[in-house]
């Protein structure tokens, strides 16, 4: 144990990010329970989802006949995050609690931006904009080779994963261009491996950013 | 009849704005009734709303329960909108029809923006983005005194109405601001007296801004 294993007594705002199939939930549920375990008030919040209007939003997009504009899945998404911040997030840390979101502004970013095309800077300002310019501290993705996280999802189809591999592919690269340009605090991490692995490098890259 | 009575072939794409209980939804109606009696072919579409999803999304506003974040009603808004603009608008443009609207992004910006208190110069930024870069050629706000307007509502209570009269003097004081700052092409008009004299003022603005 080195000294750089204290974590601070401020709130930590953590997200995990990355292509579904990369085993953000499982992550997330195993940072909760570190970051429980050293003794911290943790709230978890999924993005999106968690709050009652989020998920009937999450209903909308996934419920969706025909064709859905990309400027309107981009704001269906913005407005769950919003109520979230709202409802979830800005009291948790108003109370000293640590956040560990399972998604945030970035998803949209990778999957509306470089998987469909939407103007990646116009997003950044407008999605600031909706989320009360309010960002995590530090998001982590969790990388995998778009064919492996695809592999991973067979069974589970839905409107989202039904797109294919060369979506997953600009997504992907999305998340490693984003994190190259460093709007907020993004790092990329090998979701390869068993998970206590890759909880392992997640922990590891909290203690480097906010070890004190 | 002067030679400015001549509207052009091209399409025409006018918004009425303004107050509920301004008197749009009966102006939206005469004036799609007045451009088909002059023989064009007109789209008439109401937002939120005219749209499926845009339906569902107007529901979620009402239906909402305990308190909803600004940033989470202009998103649902934007979404809805930017449904509508690639359901309906583009596809009528396209086609050479007129489109005719009851509220855009104005709307917007006068209850959330100048009602509610977001950042304007933010949400025209978000909000043109959402809607595809795509505004009205000319917008007609309808104006009445905050009071006027509100007693016009009673017996017709909702969410958005429940507000009272200082959000109303609000709301109507950004339309006349934005008016000013001219954002695209609006004007406000007065919307006093009987549906036939306030449209007769709709007419002769539609006739000054595009006659030929």
């Amino acid at each position: 144990m080195t000294r750089k294993m204290n974590l601070p007594l401020t709130p930590l705002f953590v997200c995990l990010e990355g292509l579904d199939g990369t085993g953000k939930s499982t992550q997330c549920e195993m940072l909760v329970d570190w970051l429980q375990g050293l003794g911290r008030k943790v709230v978890f919040s999924r993005d999106p989802g968690s709050t009652e209007l989020g998920n009937q939003v999450r209903q909308l997009l996934l419920g969706h006949k025909g064709a859905m504009s990309r400027e309107c899945e981009m704001s269906l998404f913005f407005a769950a995050r919003a109520q979230m911040v709202d409802e979830i997030i800005r009291p948790a840390l108003n109370r000293g609690h640590d956040v560990v979101l399972d998604r945030f502004l970035l998803s949209t970013i990778a999957y509306q931006g470089y998987g469909a095309g939407l103007d990646v800077a116009r997003m950044w300002q407008a999605g600031r904009f909706a989320a009360g310019d309010l960002l995590p501290e530090m998001t982590l993705v969790l990388d995998l080779p778009a064919e492996v996280a695809l592999a991973r999802l067979k069974g589970r189809p839905d409107r989202m994963e039904s797109r294919g591999l060369d979506y997953f592919r600009l997504v992907r690269q999305g998340y490693i261009q984003e994190a190259e340009n460093c709007h907020g605090q993004i790092q990329v991490i090998s979701a390869l491996g068993d998970p206590v692995e890759v909880q392992g490098r997640v922990q590891r890259e909290i203690i480097r950013g906010f070890g004190v």
